[in-house]
């Protein structure tokens, strides 16, 4: 630990949305932090370098992580164990090693499997755009939204404390969790609703009666809000559902149930039971606004962005 | 016809989000119609005097009416029927009834009956927000959208070309469709994407190993944007769904299909199926940026503002 700085040498593998969010957010919040970093694409490593996401790409992962005392992988969950695997010889030995992932408990086992001897603690920070790779992040992705920090079973408090740190550094709020109950709460705050965001995007898609032309131009209906999020990263998607599979089946298992139920009042007519869903529901939207996870402005601002275009 | 005007007075039925949104845009676009409104609750009628959203607002919908070359009725399409009746006996012989409901056969067919000796010409603006009641409405709101006209057979030319230029005026692009296709369309692109954000958010909120709390906090991850629409008002959307239940019901049966070869997908690993899918569902939200009905911004330029505040 240097001055006040949490870490004094920070490495990112992976140099996407969140990897390039993490290296602007870093240079912007903590100045004196040297900051080194690897994409497997050589496209991605040119453009980061002209961009400037870190002060330095190196041509391969052992490289870049050599000197630094905080790792953080930033690549899809799938690809964690082969991106710890590639950096386990060249690590510092009292470096630590973190990640982005947007699931926890498989990246906590991929992780202590291929770096035993390695400090490892988890972190999910809960922020994202539809955008990926090396042109789409931007120093205040991490601004007001909460990090989920899941240590394993004996990890050191002051690690704990000094990643906590960084985190804050970059304008987040961190909170410490069990990766099991974070796979839970994700399942269902961002992992269902990426699932039926996609489903309902490749639906529209396949009618016969409608033509897609039609679904495009009348999109304004509500279906756009969905495809906004069905334009998330397919690789980064993928290794989601497969690796938080339980907790998503478990979360999508009951989003049927009441799906049904729902069809069920419409078929037969029933407009007391739908009265009663539709204001339930708004009372959670208020929450969440309250809590500053949401824009308030009515249809997200586009009406001012309109009115002014 | 008055000089350059479609209709030289417009009488609107409901204040709300729409009708509100109606009387601002008359306002802005066409100076010289005389507006007049009315709206059941009085305390809307109230508020709808002070914004000023129509010239006149009368205490009873006749009074509103008497007068007008063309009435909109901004109404949940399940009231339509009674706010057709309230009209009947004060409508001037030669006036156009129209609306703004977000299902067309049966309103068609509510202002067939309740109004047989009357010219009607549905109609229905494919715009809107979260936000209800009389001080939601704005000007722009039908900027850049698509108004879908659904004239019953046997409608007179001159009447379809005189509404099309009422919502051309207001910014609107209009199309002119058979009702029952128009049904067919909305179900997809706006009832379905209702009808399961109204679910999830539903289900998010009665687990039991998840907090309310915990969804809240965590919700930037994708469940805020179904929170949006979620929000929307209740009564409303009521009444679509059992207005359009045929087209609802067939559109939820195949996003069910679809969803259950996805449950399976992740339930066996089935990587490519997932990614196949995902890479798809991009395009289309391309399209729909190109066809200028979303904001291209990403995050829908949440980022921007959230930097800024």
């Amino acid at each position: 630990m240097t001055g006040d700085l949490p870490f004094a040498h920070v490495a990112i593998i992976g140099l996407g949305l969140l990897g390039g969010s993490v290296g602007l957010g870093v240079s912007a919040h903590l100045p004196g932090v040297r900051l080194t970093g690897y994409d497997a694409d050589p496209a991605t490593r040119a453009r980061a370098a002209e961009r400037g996401l870190v002060d330095e790409v190196f041509p391969s992962a052992a490289e870049a992580v050599a000197e630094a005392d905080l790792v953080i992988l930033c690549v899809p969950v799938g690809a964690m164990a082969s991106a710890a695997g590639e950096i386990a010889a060249a690590l510092k030995p009292g470096a630590l090693v973190s990640d982005v992932g947007s699931s926890k408990q498989s990246v906590a086992k991929a992780l202590a499997t291929a770096l035993p001897d390695q400090a490892v603690i988890p972190a999910h920070p809960v922020a994202g755009t539809e955008r990926s790779g090396p042109d789409a992040g931007f120093a205040t992705l991490f601004q007001h939204r909460w990090c989920i920090i899941t240590p394993p079973e004996g990890a050191d408090p002051e690690l704990i404390a000094r990643l906590t740190a960084f985190w804050e550094a970059l304008g987040a709020r961190v909170e410490i969790m069990d990766a099991a109950h974070h796979d839970l709460v994700l399942a269902i705050t961002s992992h269902l609703p990426h699932l039926i965001a996609y489903t309902i995007v490749g639906t529209a898609s396949d009618l016969e009666t409608v033509t897609r032309g039609e679904v495009i131009k009348y999109s304004a209906g509500g279906f756009r809000d969905f495809t906004r999020i069905a334009a998330s990263d397919p690789v980064m998607w993928r290794d989601v559902f497969l690796s938080n599979k339980d907790a998503v089946l478990d979360m999508l298992q009951r989003f049927s149930e009441d799906l049904s139920a729902l069809q069920r009042a419409i078929r037969w007519g029933d407009g007391d039971a739908l009265f009663d869903l539709f204001t339930r529901t708004r009372a959670v939207r208020r929450s969440i606004i309250e809590e500053g996870q949401d824009d308030a402005r009515p249809d997200f601002g586009r009406s001012d962005h309109e009115a002014a275009g």
